[in-house]
């Protein structure tokens, strides 16, 4: 009873009536826009890092670890919403997802293997092992951008 | 110079040519969709808990695990969103907002401390203390929600 109470409040205050349900079984429209969300975030937090390394903002190690600490999360995010289910959905995802999945799935374990190192410096308060790891999360992002995402 | 390297090549690669300083100081628009995106993410993990512990989807503590974790994480992502420079952006915010600022910070502060316990309880696999901090959450989300947000 007291989890039907606890699931009507979270169902009315969240998802605006939607039923829980639906939700564990999201729609393609709903996938899309929750990977787009993990990389609109990914570019929140990857962007102050990037404008530090490169001396245009002041190194700031707690920020740094906070905001690696994020990204290492969020790119555990992104991939679920790939479902073959949102092939017809408008976005810039390449059909190369749908078909070359097992280079698309590398490119995704890559992406959280380097920023997981990127986390785990940042949380030391090793600045040079930052850049390091930025240099790979970078390249991650670059590398599966240039085969699976439209220009 | 490595570092001016790595720059460009995130600049290129993430944010399709925006510069890293336009990133750093990001605008209106840009950090309402960061905002909003941090909503959408913490629907996509909230939903799935609270089918859970309805009852509608097998208890997963593993799965309760990872996802309370990035809740965990994605409250502490908003609220730099809502920058002033954002009241004239479209949006379900209402203009308390920016008004009374103190308890909107607290209605905030509050999400992030329900989403830490309910972080803490489900990385120890208590899944009753799952269920109380969930609870805790769901009000944390509606509360914000009924003062901040439009219908």
């Amino acid at each position: 009873m007291k989890n039907k109470l606890l699931a009507a409040a979270l169902t009315a205050a969240v998802f605006g009536g939607a039923s829980l349900e639906a939700y564990a079984q999201a729609k393609p429209d709903v996938l899309v826009k929750q990977r787009q969300a993990a990389m609109i975030l990914q570019g929140k937090y990857l962007g102050p890092i990037g404008a530090m390394l490169k001396g245009a903002r002041p190194y700031d190690a707690d920020v740094v670890a906070t905001y690696a600490t994020f990204l290492e999360n969020l790119a555990r995010m992104p991939w679920d919403g790939f479902d073959p289910s949102t092939k017809g959905e408008k976005s810039k995802t390449k059909p190369e997802v749908f078909t070359d999945t097992a280079k698309f799935k590398a490119a995704g374990d890559l992406l959280e293997s380097e920023t997981a190192k990127l986390g785990a410096a940042a949380r030391a308060k090793n600045e040079a092992g930052v850049k390091v790891a930025f240099g790979g999360v970078a390249k991650a992002c670059g590398g599966c951008h240039d085969s699976f995402r439209e220009k």
